[in-house]
């Protein structure tokens, strides 16, 4: 196998993943549920799953009512207008705010990826005063669950908004198994000229992929068999789709 | 029908395109690869089209030896290390310049796409002083060959990159048929609440998701049959994927 397109792809989300809770063994629900759906571990197989059910099964919540917010937070929730409490949590795993305006926090996280609210999620935590925040390690996260399915790779993925486009797209935030990135700098176009700058960020594609059969919301569709894509083994991580900050114009 | 998650969803690269040159009926092409492959259109079927086929068939192909660029060309030629008449190309079709750096011209297209190089393309048109600009009106091509294939939607795709990410992925310039991005404010999360911020944008994701049978340098595979997907018609372009810039914290 060399990295390279699938000439046919097939993504299902796993049926009846429960509600995951605080100390749940993700491996446990995810090979249930395809054991359900007769899923044996293909060859090339990746999992996608959302980071809420890693977040949630690694207990990744927090009560706001715990937490007193620091003068720096209260500044941004001053020019974001958001919940001093939330906007402290976001803060505490940001490296540095990227853009703050009225209705807008958008930060560069510990773990380097630029996002709204530092990935930290307010809806489907189950009470208004719990907030969840991204998984401690996506990539170690990755790594166990694709050891316990048998799977060729898994990704963690979360929505993320971007600049320039209203919406938003599933994205990588942890990758075990497959190359985040595609690189096709070596191959030739149909004219054999080298194609120069060609980087398909493979992980990233996967994860918008299985947002279309995952959803946002349904948590009971958080976990997505795709099957048929091509790939060396990789042993990148997430990280590998990182525009350095001093490399981005729009950092 | 109702606009959601597909449960399900394969996609598959139609089989044997031909090199597409100016002047072809690229409808009779893809109902040719369709008819190959022994597809029928089927309820909610979607075709993902790679703009350099639009491109190709509507011939808009620049030859450079017949540019002369403007002082501004020159200007942004010298900022960047691109060629001037490459340059030339790029700004004709420009509203704006977003960032100009070495090795970087990033610009706001006439169509409103934020896109490097101004989505001109250098690879792949078979001679080395010929560039291949986009498509004249990717909506409307969208439009016409939805009608021609008797599907339920067309997505016309290009590969963009983007900010704080490496790689491209795929991005939906023009849209018939389907919802350009799927609104969720509406709906409730697994605990009743309602969901405040979720709009996904489902035409890029299914940009991307296509693109990883597609592939970049193989036009023999830039028409991709997306079969699973649910949503109600949609009439809006893919105007509705743009952030205003006057709303665009990174414009």
């Amino acid at each position: 196998v060399t990295t390279g397109c699938a000439p046919r792809l097939e993504l299902r989300a796993l049926p009846g993943l429960p509600v995951v809770s605080a100390g749940d063994d993700l491996g446990e629900v995810i090979a249930a549920a395809m054991a359900r759906a007769e899923v044996a571990a293909g060859d090339g197989d990746v999992i996608v799953v959302a980071s809420k059910l890693v977040s949630r099964a690694e207990g990744r919540f927090v009560d706001l009512a715990t937490v007193d917010p620091s003068p720096r937070a209260r500044e941004l929730a001053a020019v974001t207008g958001h919940d001093p409490r939330h906007v402290e949590v976001i803060v505490r795993d940001a490296a540095a705010v990227s853009r703050a305006a009225r209705g807008v926090l958008v930060v560069r996280h510990r773990l380097g990826f630029v996002v709204a609210n530092g990935g930290v999620d307010r809806s489907n935590v189950g009470a208004d005063d719990r907030v969840l925040v991204l998984p401690t390690d996506p990539d170690a996260s990755a790594a166990r669950l694709r050891a316990r399915l048998g799977v060729a790779g898994v990704v963690i993925s979360d929505s993320f908004g971007r600049p320039f486009r209203l919406g938003t797209v599933g994205a990588a935030i942890g990758v075990a198994g497959l190359p985040p990135l595609w690189d096709q700098r070596g191959r030739r176009d149909l004219f054999g000229r080298r194609l120069d700058a060609t980087v398909t960020a493979l992980a990233d594609q996967v994860a918008a992929a299985a947002d279309l059969v995952a959803g946002q919301a349904d948590e009971g569709r958080g976990a997505v068999l795709v099957r048929g894509l091509r790939f060396d083994p990789g042993d990148g991580g997430a990280a590998a789709l990182l525009r350095p900050a001093d490399a981005d114009l729009y950092a």
